[in-house]
């Protein structure tokens, strides 16, 4: 299992429209490869930023790299200069192989 | 939902310790309130350390702090200071809320 996160520190006061941008983007992911989750984060403030997080959760670190190849990814991320006002600095990306796993008790 | 990572930078050829003592400890995550799921994860290298990340999900933030506070939470944390010479620093916390959610289809 692979996650991968961008780190995204966003002005004050710009969080809810950055989070409004991402929830009305249309997206394929459901139907990519090897896609297991999606998770938008919101994180710690400081004094001048917000910092999110996506965190996208991939069978394989090979299912991740053959998505950002495709033509899908690139239809997806056109669009970010869109909403470049709302960045301090671009994004940070972070990518993790997950190697080791305990899982809760199912919900009764 | 809520996630808690904690980011720890690991002097190069000291991974696989790293791994092992997290692997070898006893835990009892399983059975806490509000316990989802637990990664440890291996991210990026630089030419001073590796990044990893252990990464926590839980129902609610108020559930990660009441095991915070806990008995088992202190266990489980007094013997950290055996590691101290795999770190390069003090980790580094960081708490996120689940924003936006998009699942992948069940597998076939």
């Amino acid at each position: 299992m692979f996650i991968a996160m961008n780190r995204f520190r966003i002005g004050l006061g710009k969080e809810d429209e950055f989070a409004r941008i991402w929830k009305e983007r249309e997206t394929n992911l459901p139907e990519v490869p090897g896609f297991i989750a999606f998770h938008l984060l919101r994180g710690p403030s400081d004094e001048q930023c917000t910092l999110f997080a996506s965190h996208t959760v991939w069978a394989s670190r090979g299912h991740f790299e053959a998505w950002t190849r495709s033509d899908a990814f690139r239809r997806a991320h056109g669009g970010a200069g869109q909403s470049a006002g709302l960045y301090l600095g671009p994004p940070q990306f972070e990518g993790f192989e997950v190697i080791q796993a305990i899982d809760g008790r199912p919900a009764d």
